[in-house]
């Protein structure tokens, strides 16, 4: 078997190790090509690689199709695990977090992370808006073997509005709606773009002797996702009622149902998420992510269910959701490189450390309504030392830059995030009022109510 | 960046411009062929423009699976914006009316819409069933460069039953079920295919001489289901307690997950609507239609929310999830033609016009539970004229014809959709008991409950 | 339109009739193929078929996908259907089903089902865990003209998370969890892998003379589940109040939005689990399949719809829900052999089917919460039976086949779960407790609750 992945990882240089800095020399490429390839596109369609690049970039579009779809994911699993007074408010940031992020992603977002040039180093900027040099190549190969310049917007936009979602869930039912939206926007615009850069825009993570390895992003996304919920929370402090006497109460989600949909769903954007990041459609490497990825999944479903069998003498059915999507975290920065056992093993230890994680969270008395920094964070750093760990890439020299990569990212990221929220806890306020908190974010923030008909009794 | 564009329009005008025709012409030419180009189906798969073939119809196939998927989308925005106690009726509707419009459409829709020949005029019928000369041109690209005769027959049957369930959401909770259910067939079997077939079927609005241009339905489907809604609601009046005493009370939808579910999943819906509109699997064409299609849909999303804040003090949930639909039901007339910037433009406006439209609406005593006009109807119009007013095809003679478009498939909807209510109305009554309304027409249409489970407090 | 029909039947004889068993006699091929057809990716990549290698596989992995999404569209019918005591439990069941089919068909499932070599007779087993002889022929075409090995593990690893779910629904609301768990195991892990090679595996079904004909699994996916389903609720007797003094007692399920759900997402990943049987994406074929299945989906939705309308007067939504689902189940033995018309009656009778097998079924006291029974084994058997009577392998010779087939597995798997269900009984115990089954089994099983924020009235 072993021999398999080696010939995989052999061939597919370019698609495995280095395909995502391809992007960003294509980009560079482009502007630079005084004699295009194409004379227009109809030299293009008539040249013998038009139909192998036609299923490529329908590959990624049907790719960025599932990772938008991510979005209703993060959307349920948040609100599931929520309270219902404040399930209008959840759905409200979710559902305008990814249109906010992927208009200020297309404003300069998107050429913040794919600066071009020789790639960005630690900073670099294309600057504002969409568009290139005024010549076909965008829409042939010569922008990318995989996809047109519009393609890769779209599946990198969809990238940036998920990183952003993942913070949401942390800080909700008890963050304010504004203060909110203007770290989203800070998030979604200036930090997770150039951390991004460092490794998918050809920066310093990916130019050093042995490069951080993310395929799609356990650090680049999830983790960035993860340092910003952990910031959101400790500078915002716990539900009121959730830390009580030196005890720990469960503030119940209020719909297991929203919570599954949320997890399967994510589960399906995940094909995209993970088997977009091949870049094309080819047909060897794709389908050993969507493979590698679902045994993880499955495998981080049934370690936690058997952790939290253990300890809680019951299997919980949020441990199992987080579970899955745990595994489905800790597979995707090496999710092209391992083989099926490793990524049951993997998976696996993802899914017994978010339950030890959840439990770690509320001993250090850090609350965190869904579980983000347990999914994301915690999974995001044990996913991308994982693959210094097992598969084609382990290493001692990969285990020492899958650190630099984690350590430096998350320094950024964090710190970015902290000031962040206490610029706009000084200028505006971070927090509802306690009154409202207890009221429920639905009446406060937006005068609505999610559930009118049904008859409610509000804990906590 | 204009200079792309441009170069998009010029070496595609079969694909963007004239590409729905070409889909009639290919129909008409098809029996005709006495010679048809491949002996049988292994000449043409040995030929060697069968895998491009094979790529493009994969991606309609994706693109038709999508727009089916719209239809829970549409059942789950109604649903979620009426009240629990006619959840059942809704959600019947919304199953059984795709069903309908699916075996109708295969039965006469499809032969209306498509009839062939020289193209239709203004009506033509290619007789009852699916099926056509018996060689096998239609499973090649005989029939069609992007895709076969069944691939063809489902993508368009797939807006038909969208166009059909638009109505449903404007009459909900007081419309008599077996009435409602008559007016779809008589919709969706002649009304639907007819002013389609003048577009899309090569009728006298694409034969005319600056053509009406509607790429994938502005007018030709949301519109047309906003007229018949418009229609409905005259006919049938406002729901008991929506306007009292010149006051208008808010009968508030019970479930905001549920309506969100429904926006996420028709979003997602859109790029099959959109996208699979280039009829082909294009790079170049389809990716840019994703793009601005997303990027409509963010920018009605904030411009919604911008302005329900400003009007109402408070972002309203349900405006912003409007004005998403309201972005990508106006970019969908020229989705092919515009740039990001005007995109955004195009969504944003339609964004601020659906909470505009929505008070319209309330002023003029007009009751649409869902909002089903403002978003189709409303937005459909401004779509379709903003196709005159940015993009490739910008001008005056285009202008024309977009008002020209406008106003004769509204006026044949329209009156075809009044008439239709009225006749219903007199034979077998259009409107539930007012006690049944009062109760809800989950127990008297169907003797179901939607949550027996559950204390509801029923209000209105 | 015979003629076509004719001709695809003629022109795609791998494809269509004997598409299932390529894939293990091209499993079989490969480990012996002394001189690969490549001598690495490279030259793979390089070779004439490579594009359509890639278009086929990309379809296929589109399709696993969908299958995948299957388990969402169960697991929201099963829930709607059932009480919101059960909510949590019904949930983690069908969440954590996926998770261990899909690790289970890893370990032996998948080499069991497809032994390779001459095929598997009545068994065959080609060893533990995923992988092949170590060269590079199961990425390419060697392996198969449609899909990698990877593709092919996943597609069918969802086919059989699928299978497992069925059983789930009909004895929900009573069964002990950890019970069934070891059920689940048993069942997808043997049963299903080896009724699945008589055919799938080029077993004996596929190698007699007139082999039994299954396209996609009415009979070795839908009727197997169901068979499980109907072992299971014989053993484990109707739930408390179900049946009482002679009455029949509805316990109606607690959320017809979330079962309407389940039944799109359901319809959805059809396409993938019929569309993906074409095992290639065959333009001609694929769209072919998918009209047929979605005719007898709207086909079965109206039948199920004026059989309740008629029967119970007044149309009942989720006997129109199953009836969408038994047209599915029915069309899926021969979706890739019925012109539209045959497709129409098959899903029809299918959806007056379900109606008298719900009615049967509680005539005779077997109690199913969710009409799994209707759904799968009747319509199952029925789809299976229809091969025989309509469309191309129509015929007396054929009908005897598709009989023998039905009965073979039909006892293998009714025996098999028998046995299993009566052993863990002897041992473990099979039921919760009165008290546990009145309380509700997500306190008992999980010490969770579905809804806490909602007051409820625990009705049955």
């Amino acid at each position: 078997m072993t021999a398999i992945f080696a010939t995989l990882a052999l061939v597919h240089p370019v698609s495995a190790q280095e395909a995502a800095p391809a992007v960003a020399e294509a980009v560079a490429a482009a502007p630079a090509a005084d004699a295009p390839a194409f004379a227009d596109l109809a030299a293009f369609e008539a040249s013998p690689g038009y139909t192998l690049f036609t299923v490529n970039n329908t590959w990624m579009m049907v790719a960025a199709a599932l990772v938008f779809f991510m979005n209703l994911g993060f959307a349920c699993v948040e609100t599931g695990l929520t309270r219902s007074k404040n399930t209008a408010n959840i759905l409200f940031k979710n559902t305008i977090i990814p249109c906010i992020g992927i208009l200020t992603y297309a404003l300069m977002g998107f050429n913040l992370m794919y600066p071009g040039g020789d790639g960005g180093g630690w900073f670099g900027f294309a600057g504002f808006g969409l568009g290139f040099a005024d010549d076909v190549s965008g829409l042939t190969s010569v922008y990318n073997a995989g996809y047109t310049y519009w393609t890769d917007f779209l599946f990198q936009a969809m990238f940036a509005a998920t990183a952003a979602t993942i913070v949401s869930g942390a800080v909700a039912e008890r963050v304010k709606l504004s203060s909110f939206l203007v770290f989203t926007v800070l998030f979604v615009t200036i930090s997770y773009p150039i951390t991004g850069m460092w490794k998918w825009g050809n920066g310093w993570l990916n130019t050093m002797e042995t490069p951080f390895y993310d395929f799609a992003g356990s650090t680049l996304v999830h983790s960035v996702g993860g340092w910003g919920a952990l910031a959101g929370i400790i500078i915002l402090g716990p539900r009121i009622g959730k830390f009580k006497d030196g005890r720990v109460l469960p503030l119940l989600g209020h719909s297991l149902p929203l919570a599954t949909i949320g997890v399967f769903v994510l589960w399906l954007g995940w094909f995209g998420f993970n088997g977009g990041s091949v870049l094309s459609a080819n047909p060897g490497l794709v389908s050993l992510v969507l493979v590698t990825t679902s045994l993880a999944a499955a495998a981080g479903g049934v370690g936690a269910t058997l952790t939290s069998w253990i300890m809680l003498k019951k299997p919980d059915v949020s441990m199992a959701l987080n579970g899955i999507l745990a595994g489905l975290v800790a597979i995707t920065a090496g999710a092209d490189q391992m083989s099926p056992g490793d990524s049951v093993i993997i998976g696996g230890i993802g899914g017994i450390l978010v339950v030890f994680s959840v439990f770690f969270f509320d001993k250090i008395k850090l609350d965190d309504p869904v579980g983000a920094t347990s999914v994301h964070l915690a999974n995001g750093i044990w996913g991308t030392l994982a693959v210094g760990l097992f598969g084609n890439l382990k290493g001692g020299a990969q285990i020492v830059s899958q650190l630099k990569g984690i350590a430096a990212i998350g320094a950024f990221t964090f710190v970015f995030c902290l000031i962040s929220f206490l610029v706009i806890k000084a200028i505006m306020g971070l927090r509802v009022s306690a009154e409202e908190e207890i009221e429920g974010l639905d009446i406060g923030e937006h005068g609505n109510e999610a559930y009118p008909d049904f008859t409610q009794a509000h804990h906590g």
